[in-house]
């Protein structure tokens, strides 16, 4: 290629201060070193975490979708079989530099700018390490398989993987964004018969229908606590309850309206920190389990090219969270979007 | 039996107030009604939790050993095949009467005295549900195996049944009374390689690694919070852990001294009630899973024999709990014991 070894100017959204928008810069972005690529950016997708990353080895040309939960192979995690969270690149990728040298690949007027959530995708060029690049199908469209290193994969792993849900269970979703609408298609298609999804917002319902959501529950149309609302209306407690928020009182919500015995709750959302989650030991002691999930359980580099496939051949969804297509130019009108709880999913091209 | 149909005058413990010594009274045990057992008792013991219990279809002159977690094999929990939690005595052993008629069968100079946690066993005679007794090899020395109605299932059922410890594990103890070193003996027998006790005093170190302790840490020999000694101690936390003590404090350094990714905690001590369990949203979205356990989850009519087969086989340990034995006249003196830490289990026998 014309541009190994070359440093390429390209445009990207720099954010210079938190809460503040994000500024569009011509941006360097610096050669990839060893174990690390460089790819050309076409679609990106924006959610509440913020969060989009992905990996693998790569020769120039592939597609592929980066990931923010790196694959290695070769660390304790991902050979204990039990879990996809490597720790081969963390402590680089949690701080915003590169593995080898500790530095940025990015820099605006030779000032080094911050890699963000290890992939960077907010920009037309990106530097990530190859542990952390999936790659997939050619013939997969981009602008459409870009939401499958994020936010669609967490919410049907944690039904998949983490929770495990057997055919005839019931199940109670808390939030019904994009993730938790993931976690309703995961359900239908492990074959849960009651899917409740709980949302402050009646609204989102209808939309919710089509994802697999079969019964609704506002907790403002109750004055009883949601999780005594849960519990009444499915004889003693859900088998399985996912959080899908990231609020600690509903996490406890979520825990407390399953079943006795063997109810399962899932953490999806991600809490602002500092935050704690409790209830009364005697919830664990009867028999419930409190778990979480990051990606749902899944691993990056090796599954995240399987989700491809089953969208290729139409297993599951991903053109129906799209509500919004702009450019990397509009990113803090979709931010503001996201905000405003009527868009699911904003996906941005990089190119004008 | 010539007792049969009668009601039987014999001597039993009596709390009329709490905190307060019991009292040893003549007790009237009226005669069992359908679907309850009259149980002549020979020996029991006593433990923290005060719980005691045992169930099954009956002839006069079985062996068994009442238990207080029934097992109906008709309700929903048991027919889940998911819990030990059966719920078809709970409403009336939860208040101390029987279900037939929702009185008790125990009084005192006619006036009635309520039974004990669905088992009553500080009496020479007790009246229990049918579903609470397990029935047992007749060759079996009831003075010893009156052990596995309570604490030493609990324990070892704890890593058995509800952690399902693998070989080659690491495993940390909290609290290494009975139930810890139960946790331990099953730790043990499971393949566990590393087995860590915690206690606050250090002397209990080496009754434990009769047990299967192989290490010992004292809290108070530590600056640092226990959950960070563990973790450095192991590599990043152990694969399971194991709270024996009921100190919510002390629960939540049992889950977060577990391994990120795959590390599971059980809640097996009883908290005061009231009291709550925390921790950050993040210990738990990282792969931690926090789980609790009530009579380490085995089903009592089932497996209460099995657990005597085995240690008729030598293949579990019961005599080694046992370092006291008293009168049921000496009860309280028991009770006194218990307290000050030195006694592991105190068998009573109820003839003088």
């Amino acid at each position: 290629m014309a541009t190994q070894g070359q440093v390429i100017t390209c445009k990207a959204a720099v954010a210079y201060e938190p809460n503040k928008p994000l500024v569009i810069e011509d941006v360097q972005v610096a050669p990839p070193q060893a174990g690390e690529v460089r790819i050309k950016i076409l679609f990106t997708a924006l959610c509440h975490t913020d969060a989009y990353t992905w990996s693998g080895k790569v020769q120039p040309g592939d597609h592929v979708i980066p990931c923010y939960q790196a694959e290695c192979r070769e660390c304790k995690f991902c050979k204990s079989g039990k879990t996809n969270l490597c720790g081969k690149v963390r402590s680089a990728t949690g701080v915003g530099v590169m593995m080898n040298d500790r530095k940025s690949r990015f820099s605006v007027n030779g000032k080094p700018i911050y890699h963000f959530m290890g992939t960077s995708t907010f920009s037309q060029y990106t530097v990530v390490h190859d542990v952390s690049v999936a790659k997939i199908d050619p013939q997969a469209p981009l602008e459409k398989v870009c939401l499958l290193g994020c936010g669609v994969p967490t919410g049907l792993g944690a039904v998949w993987n983490t929770a495990k849900v057997e055919p005839g269970s019931n199940v109670a979703i808390f939030g019904l964004g994009t993730v938790g609408l993931a976690v309703a298609e995961g359900a239908k298609t492990a074959g849960a018969t009651r899917i409740i999804g709980i949302d402050i917002d009646s609204k989102k319902y209808e939309t919710a229908k089509k994802f697999g959501v079969n019964e609704f529950v506002n907790p403002k149309d109750h004055q009883k606590p949601i999780q005594e609302v849960i519990v009444d209306l499915t004889d003693g407690g859900v088998d399985y309850s996912f959080e899908c928020i990231g609020n600690v009182s509903v996490m406890r919500a979520a825990l407390e309206c399953c079943h006795k015995g063997w109810g399962t709750s899932v953490i999806v959302g991600v809490a602002a920190s500092g935050q704690e989650i409790s209830t009364r030991p005697f919830q664990l002691v009867t028999g419930r389990v409190w778990k979480g999930t990051a990606f749902g359980g899944f691993k990056s580099r090796t599954q995240v090219p399987w989700l491809v496939e089953k969208y290729m051949n139409k297993e599951i969804k991903v053109d129906e969270y799209i509500t919004h297509n702009m450019t990397l130019g509009e990113i803090n009108k979709a931010f503001d979007l996201l905000h405003e709880g009527t868009c699911l999913r904003c996906v941005l091209s990089t190119s004008d």
